[in-house]
């Protein structure tokens, strides 16, 4: 963990700066998360049998269309499906035995060997939120997206002891053409940090660009044996491919590199209003991509995503941190360890603009049902607000702080003597207090999960120090990290390669800006 | 229903206040939530063999003391238990077969039968918090709450569609006098509400003037045979339970109403800082009160109570909404079935000051996991802040919004033929919107928990709104509510006996102020 700073250092001047900055000391963080309890399981078997049985009827009687990627028709027509036009459909049990090739579980190599991620089983590994247009702070409000967010969250990512990958798009860098970005999005990764990242899947000669820096990075050998990128593509649902989409996926595939397959639902638009059908359908189209990895490459890594949300039928709003897409994650959760592939899942979800009440109250909702269903990768852990279209400096702390706790709420009820302390009873005795007591020595430092951002004060100390929200220190707080930030060390060679690739490939093509 | 404002007209002049006071419209509250979700089951059998084993070890070797109530002493003694002085132990099993008699479901009647709470099985009755000595809101910060606060919040709970109970001491109103409070206390929950509530204890003479006070609100008769005001105990954790408190519960068992029995454990303070352990205590301590209940009146109904809490050990400050209590309930949940007992858990948790970001993480993590533990009482499901010290009106209304979430997340996922919408496939197609279909059409209004609170606008219209956070809009909720509120007739006899008997009762006492 080279270059990882274990404390952060602020400035003792500033006395929210220095207690918002301040940092566990002692504490390493864990490469991904091992979840100790078990997912919750709310569906009975027959619900299930009956939504498995609504996914085979979706895929048989209506099928799917993939719109413009001839090559992804063939391999399926020759795998045996039904092909008329754009239109597929598979026979019960088809793609499930496609799927039988794909790994249940895998590593994503990071270039920083300790920061590896292992996805599938009782993992975790949570990545930062993707895609926002917007960034916000409390300084500035909201405003586009720049290169230079880009990279500050990509920093933030890497010193937060609790985000286990760099993520992808961590927000959009609209200050730069949108055919070039995704070389220095990945270049901010592959330097700015040492944690696993993803790449680009708006094109596919973006993809190979990705994959090819990669080349770079691990070694082209390497890489052929090794995920060392993620590309996350979605599904245009209802139920339709794009070719453009399905061509990226194969790109990953092809180089032996992970996809993440994830229909975005939202009730009542892309999807029925009723949860078992979104279910259903979310299922089915997933399915279908990840049988597509499989037959663009057997064994290929893949990641069945599940982003299910819900709509203000009023206003025609999407909702996003509601309790039915929550419910309805645990049920995923069971239909995916069915079919025996590693799930996304999702998190930091909420339609507030600021980082308050509501959108912790979204976020928690969203995040608890991501660890309980058991998602392996868990993207959107941290960042995102008004509806996702923002990513917000405060909220990117706060929901980090949230992923510390749920480490700790990961780990369960352990029970051994230790835990059960009965010597500590037989010490102190009816009446006594357990603070001096030698169990209470020998674990307290252990004991709970200690929040750096959570004022936990009593409420005069809380005044005395200025009355603070909780937004208000995750603010000092994100810029006494970024204050403190340092890159992790990188062979000069590589990033020189790294700049030239780049360079020849941004030479090769005029801007474009749409 | 009679009296409870099904919807709410606020001024139509403040854009704030409209938005804010704005209530569901056709949607009635439930008496009570019934789950239709399992219970999260995290803990293995034998992991919870371990603990019931410890729980019969601290019992048989340890015990427990009664200090002050030579009745519950002799009570036990005559039952079986060893008795050294104070000190009482007891045989594993020993108090398992005395529980044997308590009810595992029972109804608290209120004075309006429609809102007559079921406890225990699947059903979940939430009341607001309970025993903060200060009030809090945005306008007037921090102060000591007054009996007016309290009557404030008596309305509230009884406005709330998601809050099935009154609740108790909702705060403490210290401007009246500690020996006389009660009596305005109940009045308040009986004459403002008709939701079911709880009397005071504080001491064994002001539980029996609630139980008085019942008798005339609902009859003598009627409440030998109904439970109609439940009495909140809490053990002196570690392992010592005060007389006076004992002298409380026999009060309310002996009149065949219902005691919640709850240790209250700090980890490393009042209980070791190993969640394991502190369970093991916990169940121990509320199986001897629960169990003296049955001793006392055999068949009275009682609650056993849960209440795990941590400590920030480095400043030795209690911290609340931490993942290891919240992990710890769900076990707690586990093992109080096995008991039959009907269980309390607690809810809106957090050392936070302000109803921000840090306040709702932590009362979500608090509130799902009493959802998820299976609790069938959940007693301070709405408006604590400040480490419990502080009850805030605008952090409870932003609870009881939760509390309307945790209502559609308690649905689970219904798997039926219009759940799973696969007429609505073949009707839409691939690639077409779900918006305008006929199963949308018949099912939007209710397909999703729409909040009264959360913004789910554009940013653009939530700016030119006035960029409100939630909990300014909380702050506008509260008073629009208040506006509004009428309360539920009552039969002017009754409360002139009710009035009679507080005149009578306070001109028998000179004021007390500690």
């Amino acid at each position: 963990m080279a270059g990882v700073p274990e404390e952060v250092r602020p400035s003792r001047r500033q006395r929210t700066g220095r207690r918002a900055g301040r940092q566990r000391i002692g504490v390493s963080a864990p490469a991904y998360l091992v979840r100790e309890i078990p997912p919750y399981e709310i569906l009975s078997e027959d619900g299930l049998a009956r939504i498995e049985a609504a996914t085979d009827r979706i895929l048989a009687e209506v099928g799917i269309e993939i719109r413009g990627d001839d090559e992804a028709i063939r391999l399926f027509r020759e795998s045996g499906a039904s092909v008329a036009g754009d239109r597929l459909r598979f026979e019960p049990g088809h793609l499930r035995e496609i799927l039988k090739t794909a790994p249940r579980e895998f590593t994503q190599v990071a270039r920083n060997p300790a920061r590896s991620v292992q996805i599938g089983g009782h993992n975790t590994a949570m990545a930062p939120a993707y895609g926002s247009p917007f960034v916000m702070d409390i300084d500035g409000g909201r405003r586009y997206g720049t290169i230079e967010d880009f990279r500050n969250f990509v920093r933030l990512a890497y010193m937060a002891p609790w985000l286990h990958h760099s993520g992808g798009t961590v927000c959009e860098p609209v200050d730069l053409p949108v055919n070039k970005r995704h070389l220095d999005m990945v270049h901010a990764h592959m330097t700015l940090s040492d944690k696993a990242y993803m790449g680009s899947v708006t094109a596919p000669e973006r993809a190979e660009d990705c994959i090819a820096m990669s080349r770079i990075l691990f070694g082209a050998d390497f890489l052929e044996h090794n995920c060392v990128i993620l590309g996350n593509v979605n599904v245009n649902s209802p139920l339709v491919w794009d070719g453009m989409t399905t061509q990226v996926l194969r790109a990953y595939a092809r180089a032996n590199q992970g996809t993440v397959v994830v229909p975005f639902i939202l009730g009542g638009a892309m999807g029925p209003v009723t949860n078992a059908g979104a279910i259903a359908q979310s299922i089915g189209e997933a399915m279908v991509g990840c049988a597509l990895t499989q037959l663009e490459r057997p064994g290929a890594p893949c990641i069945l995503g599940n982003f299910l949300s819900s709509t203000a039928l009023k206003s025609g709003s999407p909702t996003f941190g509601t309790p039915e897409p929550a419910v309805g994650s645990l049920v995923v959760g069971q239909l995916v360890r069915r079919l025996g592939i590693p799930l996304r899942c999702s998190g930091s979800f909420t339609t507030s603009k600021r980082a308050d009440a509501q959108a912790m109250a979204e976020s928690a909702m969203s995040m608890l049902a991501a660890i309980q269903c058991g998602a392996n990768f868990l993207l959107h852990s941290a960042g995102f607000l008004d509806g996702l279209l923002s990513m917000s400096y405060e909220k990117f702390v706060l929901d980090v702080d949230f992923c510390g706790a749920l480490h700790a709420y990961a780990r369960g009820v352990p029970v051994d003597d230790n835990q059960l302390a009965l010597d500590a009873f037989a010490e102190v005795g009816p009446g006594h207090h357990f603070f001096g007591s030698a169990h209470t020595l020998a674990n307290y430092e252990t004991a709970y999960w200690d929040s750096d951002l959570a004022d936990t004060d009593p409420w005069e100390t809380w005044r005395e120090r200025g009355a603070l929200d909780a937004a208000t220190r995750a603010n000092a707080r994100w810029k006494a990290l970024l204050a403190a930030y340092e890159p992790p060390p990188i062979d000069p060679a590589t990033d020189e390669a790294l700049r030239t690739f780049i360079d020849r490939r941004k030479a090769d093509m005029p801007d474009a800006w749409h």
